[in-house]
């Protein structure tokens, strides 16, 4: 029999677009002894989980809770309950994340339109809105930050236009949730999708959702109770009832997840006690710390980031009016090959940064400022490293001034 | 602002069907640093867990890897990778979780054919052969280990029939795997998936699933690129093709998940890095003890529990020559209430045990011996507990002699 070695991961300096370093308090959670899953010790923290989620999303809607998976778990399960197969969504695409929207919405039966803006670039809201009033979908999907590109679309005009044509209004927030405002309420977004691995560095594996009183009672329209879990009276009911088509997984059955969530804590699926156990302490160190102070502090070392990159004298992509807070992405120098700079980056500083895909593969770098991973330290070692890294590879850069401007932008605070 | 406590969970002694106590080490290793999911330290953990599921599984198949989510998130993988809608399954049923098969493959599509067995015995092998020589299904699924009966359904001489008949046999080997033989080659079963939580000794959180070439024929003819990821050729060779229906979930599809669990890494869900961490740590104690040593543990503790019990007073349920070894229950004595029970060995001994659904709700309890859970001191303890709680409740018991009964087993070996 082969022997495997104990795990022994390196330590790495995670500035990528996730997943990110995660505070060693959240690790700590990790280690803690299993609850079982209807201990009233773990069902309180189910609810305390809940009620940091409202808060987070800035949100007084009832459901708020994590869906058991990695973060497009959460989409599929915010748009597998709520699309109707044959139901019309018009999904406006600016990147990488638009087109997982499309897969995913077109998977579970919905008629797709859609509208493309150039990766780089975001939509004027009145561009949506026009492709709004032509299509006249049921549903609108979006992309709040776009980490392929590093953009960020504005989204409150949208939201209110939707809400005021009684179209639903859903949002893919993965990237953002934690590190900029996201105002789930204020905007008129009737879900919203959150990732982990993110913002919130806890690592991958649940997809925090929100859906309001309109999304839940398009969802509870499709409601059906589990088989092996069903009484007469519900067999009775079901059958005496006429019902647009069920939801096609039982997995991502919003219904059935908010029966687990809820007082009734119907048996679903068998929550991950140790994720939830980081997840509440992750959504208690963002409280902790204030949104508005996390807002700040990802402010302050993007600027510090910017500036060191741009003093070095590298290039940053895309259009910088819709640049995405907590992703850099800078084009790849003439001559210079990317992923040979990644890699002596994380051999020999232990640094990691990324590149990213399709059209802009070879062509950009993305190096993340979320969450943990987003603090002084980080972005003065990855400037220093990255420096050290171009000159290995005959790039000109302005020696020395990359670091000497992020030290400025700090000592300015 | 709410302040939240710092999590502080309670140290309890688990013993329910899952999910059940984890090893330190494998606690330990959850609370190690993020890794990116690209990086090559990382890929080699994924490596490392692929090839420990192919020991675990006893099979040579390629695929062997976990799906991210909690159990049934493997069953809802491999069932709407492997169902296109309007094919015909045949669902042996002798429990909850049978159910469950039905009500996941109902959602994905399947015309679904079933029988159905009293519950607290199994399948006589030949009834579930002249089924399947009567509905002709594509497929045939089946629970290995139901927990909610606490019965396991022999299937070598199933397999075998689906082999012969070139049907597909999918077994759910959720409560059984890592506390039980499961053959996956030698039983001739094309698809497998099993849990974490239970005799893996895993957090809930990952659902690793094998199956064989004949199954992966099948997927791969329903392949898709992920949009967003598709080069112009891949466009072309789709138009060009004529296939099978799409899988209906892009969070499920197995072909998108081997390119991202082989050499081509095409980018999918971002792994859930701690989550992989626990379960190649807990694989590799798995491993390390032997399989043959760690069933032959989970046999003794279960002699020594139910001879405990029976020299108690107390009168186990079910059919005994299909007992599932990894859980055992007992018939609620008359007049005593099974929940006060339950509570007050939480409460007052930190004791879990289960209650059970549908039909035996409030006729049975359940206790699980399943991985670091299954040890003698816990087995000794809910028999010392449960023994106090019963008088407690006025039930007459053999005071005493339940502990001497199980002491009197271990003594043996």
């Amino acid at each position: 029999m082969k022997r495997y070695a104990e795990l022994a991961p390196s330590q790495r300096t995670i500035m990528t677009p996730g997943p990110v370093e995660v505070d060693p308090r959240v690790l700590r959670a990790l280690s803690y002894p299993i609850l079982g899953q209807f201990d009233p010790e773990f069902t309180s923290y189910m609810n305390d989980t809940m009620e940091m989620l409202r808060s987070l999303f800035r949100t007084t809607n009832q459901w708020a809770f994590p869906v058991d998976g990695t973060s497009r778990s959460g989409i599929e399960a915010v748009l597998t309950s709520l699309i109707e197969p044959g139901d019309k969504v018009l999904i406006p695409i600016y990147g990488r994340f638009g087109h997982l929207l499309y897969e995913i919405a077109e998977r579970v039966g919905a008629e797709v339109a859609y509208i493309e803006k150039e990766w780089g670039t975001v939509f004027d809201p009145e561009e949506v809105i026009s492709a709004i009033h032509k299509e006249k979908p049921a549903l609108v999907l979006m992309v709040h930050g776009e980490t392929s590109t590093g953009r960020m679309q504005p989204l409150a005009e949208i939201g209110k236009a939707c809400r005021e044509l009684g179209i639903l209004f859903v949002v893919d927030a993965v990237a953002t949730i934690g590190g900029v405002p996201v105002l789930t309420d204020e905007w008129c977004m009737d879900a919203v999708i959150g990732g982990t691995q993110k913002c919130l560095s806890v690592p991958s594996g649940m997809a925090p959702i929100t859906y309001n009183a309109i999304a839940a009672a398009k969802i509870n329209a499709r409601k059906t109770i589990e088989r092996g879990l069903r009484t007469a009276a519900d067999i009775d009911a079901y059958n005496a009832s006429v019902r647009p088509p069920v939801i096609r997984s039982n997995y991502f059955d919003l219904a059935q997840l908010q029966d687990y969530w809820s007082p009734a804590r119907l048996n679903h699926h068998t929550e991950m006690t140790s994720m939830l156990y980081a997840l509440r302490e992750g959504l208690r160190l963002v409280l902790e710390e204030g949104l508005e102070e996390r807002f700040a502090r990802h402010r302050l070392n993007e600027s510090a980031l910017v500036a060191g990159l741009e003093a070095m004298g590298l290039s940053l992509y895309g259009d910088p009016n819709c640049k995405l807070p907590v992703v850099t992405c800078i084009t790849i120098p003439e001559g210079v090959d990317g992923e040979s700079v990644r890699s002596l980056l994380l051999n020999m500083f232990g640094i990691e940064i990324a590149s990213s895909f399709g059209s802009l593969k070879g062509k950009i770098w993305r190096i993340g400022t979320m969450g943990y991973s987003c603090r002084q330290q980080n972005v003065l070692q990855v400037l220093g490293a990255l420096e050290a890294v171009l000159i290995r590879h005959g790039a000109r850069v302005h020696t020395g001034a990359g670091l000497q401007a992020a030290l400025d932008v700090y000592d300015q605070t």
